[in-house]
């Protein structure tokens, strides 16, 4: 059945190990190729990989011997889960040998002629490929955003219609977000850390934006919406959380935007997409909801919870939000993207 | 030295066990009567007392025979940590017996008459105590804030003069400030809880404006800050953390704002009290801090540490506030409400 | 499909929450019935029940009323969830009554006439049911072992052939197992306790010579192994670790003990019952395994897992096993219990 | 008061920055001189070294410019808290020119010519340093045990009286002993790794029968009690728990060795070296103690603490034991050693 060939770029990482472990048994897309860097190339994948996640990977991925980061070998389709010291000049070097290259990686995602897709809200942003053929590329790059911005950018698209002004979150991360080994257990066992480096709230203030953008002429306007984002790491192993405060131009009643995220669907539902959640978000009207280990694995980590939507007195609204930052924030939408352009017939 | 006797309402309780476990040393006060519920009564404390601190009580205490909660063999000046549930009875009981009650409980914070103190930021209000001779009462009751409002509203108090507007923050509250059983760890262990019951964000919102406000003819004319919090728990023992944005009539400069905190004093710094901490703010400038494991023991727990200050796109900057809310917000609080009422002659 | 109706006892508690979540989508067994305390009697289950774990229960069972804890409208098979401190009267007035409880409480564990049952390793106790038909009962009752005692008992049943004759044992188990609200995240977070209460010690050393003993005329032979137990509590949320040393008569190789654990089947894979696992045991072979975040899902939660296995200076050997104490450990268990005797023909 | 300059090896590191911390106040010694490797060379050690503890480092040595881990400038007693990478090497220099090297670091501990010291129970293994002088060392070299070792030599000590022959145990680690940043989050949150590198079950075996052995002749007769231990990680921060079970000669009462703990003293005490606690082991009699949360800052972090004594079924005894691994461990077992040395006459 899984008649599409793919590689994985990176594949001996955390992201790489998430890719291999959602496309075990995917419909369309077969794992035919791995990438890594020199120290891997050449050994079989379960010897170059200390895999971190629960079910081990299928015999036939880990049977496979790893590769170089390089075009040649690989198949036209490659998911991207390179960190971002190498993304930048390995991607590009994939997209100009002919490769479409789905990456995680945040090196390419605020490039004016580069998708930041979220497939529910902006499927349409794949027009911007025709800005990479003009540009003389042979392949291209689609990006997935930061897996914080995901979680507030789900949250946010339905509530654009209502004038969406401003917004203010703090989050609260997990620790898979920051990859093995990441965050010592030394410094976060019984602790929070109110930073996390590596630019994380300028990108969900900016990725949001170019998210929930419109596509005019070939370009992204980007969203007018203004963020401010605090974000903090928490002793969690998956699953951010993002409390946030909206102002609107007019302020919707609460049944109105209770109503626009329980009746949110986009392409990836119409087209049934093979990991296209039923319901790309849920509201759960408990009152202590949603939570991390209760909720984060909703529609297979694809679904965004939202819950405790109420006055805020400063702006209009406040809630909570939580999605997977491994599945919906990080491999599972890349993989939706690709099943995007595979339907879409841009593979 | 420590030669004024004190007593203890909810002894067996957690917060009643950290009157006692700050009260070891103490110069002045000593701890001589100990008031529980029924179950309690007439067992010597050591048997009465489910101990939870890691120090175990002077002997000196857990031999005392635990009274029944009401006034009669009491000293004049008594510490409350009875539950919400009670207080309000039993504390009237005592004040109108004619005892000083110095409550953590949240019954009378709000009661026109009554003080709701931080005394670094309004040793005046004791003045309120006035209130109370004309109202008839025999004894007074003096009240502590919220363990999470306690941090805000010291990070708030310096920023006054800048003509502070709005405040938006979440708070990541330790699982301490549950008390005892409190959070089961089938809800908190790699969890994230993004609620907290008994009204606290409304406590938060509200006793911060009496706290921040100012002594008007005998009266609180509250702060006119507009405060939205959205709370959490962590699985943290002990330290709450806040995420603020402030926003203000005219925006101050960063520096303006960092040496508004580290000058901040009050009359306990003026009075030397033996629980005022050398600094009741300090600010850290390193981009990660503070941090409930590194940072939450400042001042023997009763300095609260700020950091992050930068600009906020939607109000007008943002930081991250943390103290001790067993400590600065509970117990301590108490003790250093009780320590300026005796420098001040009101014992 | 499912056609063989089923109630549950203590349907509200975590152990019956366990119970609905497991028969979810099982072939052979439906939820028609649902028995708790006075508290929750007559109200639908979804408002009785404050349910705690992460799918939540499907709505044909959430829909139902709850029942008194008596017989009467009860199917004939009903599993036991109950709280031990009210199980002894309920399960007997229930298989007085004609009903067969298959119960996961410890009151009739150890009795005389009522099988113990890990079904891979003594399907043939099952016969003791006979000793109650001739002690006038109408119904039965089937137990299943303490959740630590599993583990240890699938680890040891595959070394009786070696003359297994003594044992020392640590657990490290998850607080999942002390039910919900349990244990206190005060006493737990970044902590360990070196106590379980209610004879966790006993019950392994006692339950683990009933269980692996032989029927003998109508009646059990303890298995003659000395077992010595230490229980510790930890920060887990499921999986109880046991850290073993074991003696025997004489000593095996590894090989002939890894083989024995690898080559370990019993009735229920023979009958391929629905909760069987392919291998009721796997042997992992890397230095730093079994981990509970890794390996307790193993076999949908019905494998045990054991690792370094490797000479002890003082008995023979030691090594580290692991099992899913709510599965394998609990509700599993007696499911799969059940499913023995619906394939004995005993329901 | 504190005249004798002490000098720290490998001082940027966390046993390093330990002995910083510990020495703060120390009443003999101060910190005069800082090395560590090329990286930190010539750097202030505030910029130097990422502090991980809670108490910053004293000015007077936040300033100090660290040095090179090489003989020359730095004071004759040396503290090494080297890794034991290059541990084997440096202090072999140090020695070699003079300087008298009390090191945490496993390199020398088993060599015949090394004392490794609790000095509690041997102090006379000092007598080894004659050998050195023997052997033309000019400096000296003087160990401490590994951090469990030392919470089970602690406890074995007393029992040595009785006949002490084997010993079965598991222990239960905190992350601290694993240094920064040590043991990932990802690999700890919530888990159990039953498995510590570096050879911690052979040094737990091993080095406990050094210390526990006599000194005859000029060399140290091993103690003869055989030793397995099975070491897991766990998600504490500090302090190493033991489960024991222990075999004698002839099995003496639970009284007796209750009083044989609760009696013990040695040297530190006789002495009143600065460091020693009042008592070296303290038995609880509450049934689920020690924890380390409630118990491991006892005596400073000097007290092993003990409970649970109760018959073993399979050797005799069977009790837990609990100690802190970053003090008595590590960085307060070597000031233990050379306030011992200082009073002796040895520096």
């Amino acid at each position: 059945m899984s008649t599409i060939p793919v590689g994985i770029l990176g594949a001996t990482g955390m992201v790489g190990q998430q890719f291999i472990a959602l496309l075990a048994d995917h419909p369309w897309f077969r794992v035919t190729w791995l990438g890594a860097s020199q120290r891997s190339e050449g050994k079989p994948y379960r010897e170059a990989a200390a895999w971190r996640l629960q079910a081990p990977p299928a015999d036939g991925v880990a049977d496979l011997t790893v590769d170089a980061a390089t075009p040649g070998r690989a198949p036209k389709l490659v998911f991207s889960g390179l960190d971002s010291s190498v993304a930048g000049e390995i991607e590009a070097a994939f997209a100009q040998a002919g490769h479409i290259v789905v990456s995680n990686s945040r090196n390419y995602r605020m490039d004016a002629t580069v998708p930041l897709m979220i497939p529910e809200i902006n499927a349409d942003h794949l027009q911007l490929l025709e800005a990479q053929a003009k540009a003389g590329w042979k392949g291209r790059i689609v990006t997935n955003p930061n897996c914080a911005a995901v979680v507030l950018a789900m949250a946010l698209a339905p509530l654009r219609r209502f004038g969406l002004k401003t917004t203010i979150v703090t989050t609260l991360q997990a620790i898979s977000g920051a990859g093995y080994p990441g965050v010592a257990s030394w410094d976060i066992l019984g602790n929070i850390i109110p930073f996390i480096g590596g630019g994380e709230e300028e990108k969900i203030e900016t990725e949001t934006q170019k998210i929930l953008g419109c596509l005019n002429a070939g370009r992204i306007d980007f969203h007018p919406v203004t963020i401010s984002a605090q974000t903090t790491r928490v002793g969690v192993q998956n699953g951010h959380t993002v409390s946030a405060s909206v102002g609107f131009d007019h302020r919707p009643s609460v049944e109105a935007i209770v109503d626009a995220w329980r009746s949110f669907k986009g392409r990836p539902q119409e087209l049934e997409l093979p990991s296209a959640p039923a319901d790309p978000i849920v509201y759960l009207s408990e009152p202590n909801r949603p939570q991390p280990t209760l909720d984060v694995d909703r529609g297979r980590g694809m679904t965004v919870s939202v819950g405790r939507l109420r006055r805020c007195p400063v702006l209009d609204y406040k809630f909570i939000a939580l999605g997977h930052n491994t599945i919906r924030g990080a491999a599972g939408a890349a993989i939706l993207n690709a099943e995007l352009m595979h339907k879409e017939g841009l593979l």
